[in-house]
């Protein structure tokens, strides 16, 4: 996809395409029957999986992979394809039948049937994985896998807002989204509602007796029903060629189907998550005038009707990569940075956006986070920059931004937007945003890095998308300000104890706390750093005084030695908010007590975890029995392995103001000095001790 | 409340008060002019604060609070009052202001002027919070508030039709709730939605173009509209007892008012979250007639508008009173049970209910938790279970158990259940799962023990519920099935890793795993005995081998020896679906290394936490200089506390079978057994290698 590639607000038919409902074909019933029968069989073989949803969807399908979508299976990564994603990941079945049946190489029939098996290479995960052919997004926790999809139309739309240019229209379509999609009018994104009426309990009807429809149209969409899911192809085709040429709206396609349509369990519950069984198997193909004895049956008719596929795609990407090619004779310089940005490339020069140097004057790091990243904002288009309804609190806006928004609002509302703007403004929608992320960042690799921002707390609420976004290796950066209780007078319910550990826990994210504006340089370096892992950059609410021995290289590292000290007692770990705390409190161990203690700056465990040995025992020196002790007004587990006992909180907070909030759960200095000293006395007298984390 | 206090289905205006309307004050000028200011200086007092929404709701306030709740202010329990969750908890100056007026004895005028101070016992937190009177629940993450409220209504309708007799009718009413409301038909639930069309980042337009009520209607709701919301306090009481006279649905009160009403910012998103400043107030008062240089003022003539609302709520106070002595003289037995649950009190008998044995075969624990749990639910009433659309994998349903339903659905969809029912179809929708326990759990402590149910990976889309119970010291009970990669082929994105670290790390909240049909009845019983915590009864999918030495009671210990060696050299750590593992591992290094190994079963961090430091060494041994190594295929973060190395998984899971998926990643008894042979052989070599938790 290059400038022009993408059209700007309305969409045509493929111009290189018959149009498609002519050359339907007459007869489908052994097409059906073959996918139907396939699926049955291909969970009964491990007696598992999710047959149902899969058969009754079969007639989408095909209208789908057969007539309308355009995507190449030889060429899966064909930018200028139609995006598909399944959010029913349960019924991945469904997609891979489909991805053999067209053609895509790797989706070999053995491969098809490793379904459930134990096969460790296999390619047929209980639910669709983005490392595979033919899948765009890892899905499976319901909800998740529309919200990518509204990620991934934005992605198109501001891409073609940015890049195209006159002469050059092209657009893909995507499938699946939420409300938001409505306010922006993703005419690009069509939703596919397979209502089949069932839920694992029973009825939908024991749940939600909502008029889903018109709950649509409320929020902005058009609305399409097809009353016979199961058997209309071409009623589906024409509803989906009807979407396409929506102008202002997403459409929603209401499609009735039969879950294990023709099955022993058809339209109950029970054909939702298990094998229908043998006899039930042999029974429907018997019906289906099918030899009851043979599985896993494609006949020769069935594989012509998918025949030619390939190489449909195939001349739809050489026609794209024409269309490039002429872009770029016109357009040079717009096609460098198109095409820098679909290999995932950033300007060389990011880094020189960041300041060197810092005010020396007491800063939160929320604000610091704003004085590093803006100017990089502002000058690399890679990055869309979103916020939950917190704009006034995260800092994020810098000169010039543009919103992202239907250019038309600018009439209607006022607002000032359009599609190439890179500023997002997602609403009280954590969850959503950090899901729609997820779809703008699975779009092309890092061609979009999206940024979200709200209160550190409220990524509570986006949870199950930031770990999806961990999962599938995305590059998105979560901006989260009022870390900790320093956040202050919006009480426990706003200040995060427990949730740190989270994160710290997640695979494959980063998790930076740093301590003053050096070290919030650092954090943000090692975020854009990490092609393939999402990170949190975890702020204060208030100001922090800048310490003169941080450095942002040490944030790399995950933790470092900030002042040594040779003949030490004692290490104080100090992180994010509170590091000034542990080197305030050696100042005064040394002065009151003559105690003698070095303190470490520990802004990211994940990072430390990754070096050396030796890096971590001549960063820690407990290997040379100097005692470690953590202050940190977080829940403790995990700390225990780099610190011998710990100063944090283990209870919900309380509504205060944020510095008597740490005087009320002891984190001012002297209290702080005091345990410091405390438990260095008690280890004295308590041989075992030293081998106990030990809260004080 | 008790039998026959509530109705079921229709609501009565409140008969024993005059219909309210008539009596309606002429001049509200004074009181909302007062309150408006009086919101001014307690924010600018401390700068700080959310004056906007409480300003522009002030008539809607002395609707409420004048006119149409019943309560009784010096009875802040009354039983029978109607319920009131403030869901936008950050104007919550807004009730606390309303709570001093109207009398509450505790929210005396220093109380209130303490907002934003640091005054550690102050009742004017951030946001409001359940252990204050006056104040139902603890809300301020946006969208909990009004999940609590679909709660309480639910609380109230099942009370009412567990209790109710011919003769005893009078119902309370509640504000504020979500989609499932519509579907359960809570006629007794007004939500009302301050419209004012700002938010944070500006006007609602940036993001959301909805049209709200008619996608209220489109989920059953009644739409009443007030147009001027700012001074028709007339046209909001009428819209309330409109509300009230529902029938046969919950009400959305669409209010349309202005934030920050005649300050210097109304109508900007800068009166969100900020003090207006001295000057600004100044020019209100002057605007408003009032002195500028005088601050809290509130007028003679406004004390005496509020005067007689707390003797007003003494009168309902002793109606209900006498309603229920006269229930209890026609209904003893019912009386009984009613009283005995408002005190939070269970049957003396209920432990009698759980088997002493289980059947000694393979059994999973998700089955074993139904084998003892079912029979308590069939018998107590006090348990309302639910399920997020699970219940063919959480075997939670007992006997002839009915759902939780509005009666009519019984002939319209053919589905059984009635407002007495104990049983909750939630639909996919667990945070409101987990957010409507919250309410119904403080509609009356321990009254209703609310029991919900799902996988445990989706336990983090119910995160910020979860999180709000515990805050909140509310009893909830939820069963977590599919915990561990032995959940098996759904893949990765169901298969928690890093989840369980929140929960042990969650403050008051038992997480607790047990390993088999016995620690599963341990797991119960401490759940159950934990009337001030919320718990999670994490459990297998697969069957798990009964282990002859597990103790119910060594599950309330959080760990106990399972297999005791005075002469071991090493402890396992096992955890429940994986505790065989540690007993099979313990075994073959004897066999095959003449290695002599101890095995701990550690159902529950933080059970043990609660224990004494003589109890955990002697449980632990550490101190002895044995070493101790957990099993567990979840992050390992936080078991630094209790063992010196860890095999357990620091990246995703992979989908496969649950046996081959432990495999995969080295959960077998051979591939387990030589990690621990290997790391006692480690240690020896490398002096300090004892001191760092060590991921085998």
């Amino acid at each position: 996809m290059a400038v022009g590639i993408y059209q700007d607000g309305v969409n045509s038919v493929h111009s290189s395409a018959v149009p498609l409902v002519r050359e339907l074909s007459k007869d489908h019933d052994l097409v059906l029957k073959t996918f139907r029968l396939l699926i049955a069989d291909l969970c009964q073989q491990f007696n598992g999986g999710h047959p149902g949803g899969a058969i009754g969807m079969a007639a989408i399908g095909v209208s789908l992979w057969r007539y309308v979508m355009r995507y190449a299976p030889h060429t899966p990564g064909f930018f200028n394809r139609d995006r598909f994603v399944l959010s029913n990941g349960h019924t991945c079945l469904f997609q891979y039948s489909f991805l053999h049946l067209t053609g895509y190489k790797a989706m070999t029939f053995d491969q098809l049937k490793s379904y459930h098996s134990d096969r460790v290479d296999a390619l047929c995960p209980g639910h669709p994985e983005i490392e595979h052919e033919g899948i765009e997004v890892t899905t499976g926790p319901l909800g998740q896998g529309i919200a990518n999809a509204v990620g991934m139309a934005m992605a198109t739309k501001n891409l073609a807002a940015t890049y195209n240019r006159p002469g050059f229209d092209v657009e893909g379509v995507a499938l699946e989204a939420i409300s938001l999609a409505g306010h922006f009018r993703l005419n690009n994104l069509t939703v596919i509602y397979d209502n089949n009426q069932i839920t694992c309990d029973g009825s939908v009807d024991l749940t939600n007796t909502e008029d889903v429809n018109t709950k649509m149209r409320a929020c902005g969409w058009d609305v399409i029903e097809v009353a016979d899911g199961c058997f209309d192809i071409e009623g589906i085709v024409l509803a989906l060629e009807q979407a396409r040429l929506s102008k202002q709206k997403p459409t929603f396609i209401n499609i009735k189907t039969v879950i294990g349509l023709d099955s022993s369990v058809a339209g109950t519950a029970v054909a939702h998550g298990a094998a229908f069984g043998a006899q039930s198997i042999r029974d429907m193909k018997a019906a289906y005038g099918f030899n009851p004895e043979e599985h896993f049956v494609i006949g020769e008719s069935v594989r012509q009707f998918f025949e030619g596929i390939p190489e449909r795609g195939e001349q739809w990407v050489q026609e794209w990569n024409q269309l490039v090619n002429d872009y770029a004779a016109q357009h040079p310089a717009l096609a460098a940075e198109f095409m820098a940005r679909v290999r995932g490339e950033l300007p060389a020069n990011w880094e020189e956006h960041i300041p060197t140097t810092f005010p020396d004057k007491p800063t939160a790091t929320r604000a610091a986070s704003g004085l590093v990243f803006n100017p990089i904002a502002e000058h690399v288009n890679s990055f869309m920059v979103g916020t939950a309804d917190l704009s006034p609190s995260v800092n994020m806006i810098w000169p010039g931004k543009v919103d992202f928004q239907h250019p038309e609002l600018r009439t209607t509302c006022g607002i000032n937007g359009t599609y190439s703007g890179r500023y997002i403004h997602y609403g009280v929608r954590e969850h959503a945003m950090a899901a729609i992320s997820n779809g703008l960042a699975a779009y092309s690799p890092n061609t979009i890095i999206p940024v979200t921002s709200t209160f550190f707390m409220f990524y509570l609420y986006a949870a199950p998308a930031v770990r999806m976004g961990a999962l599938q290796h995305l590059q998105i950066i979560h901006v989260a300000t009022h870390d900790s209780i320093g956040m202050g007078e919006d009480g426990p319910t706003h200040q995060p104890i427990e949730l740190a550990n989270l994160y710290r826990a997640m695979p494959n994210l980063l998790y930076i706390r740093p301590g003053d504006s050096e070290e919030t340089a650092g954090a943000w370096i090692a975020a854009i750093g990490a092609k393939q892992t999402p990170s949190i950059i975890s702020t204060s609410r208030q100001t922090l005084p800048q310490i003169p021995q941080t450095r942002r290289d040490g944030v790399a590292l995950g933790a470092y030695v900030l002042s040594e000290a040779e003949s030490a007692t004692v290490t104080l770990i100090g992180v994010g908010a509170e590091l000034s705390f542990a080197v305030q409190v050696a100042e005064q161990l040394k002065v009151q007590k003559g105690i003698t203690a070095r303190v470490v700056s520990f802004p990211c465990q994940r990072l430390f975890e990754k070096q050396s040995l030796e890096y971590k025992r001549k960063t820690l020196r407990r290997h040379q029995g100097i005692p470690a002790v953590v202050i940190e007004p977080y829940a403790p587990n995990g700390w225990e392995r780099y610190a011998d006992a710990g100063i944090c909180i283990t209870r919900f907070g309380h509504s205060l103001p944020g510095k008597a909030a740490y005087k009320h759960f002891g984190f001012d200095i002297d209290t702080l000095t005091t345990k410091v000293a405390g438990y260095l006395d008690r280890i004295q007298e308590d041989e075992f001790l030293r081998g106990e984390f030990v809260e004080l």
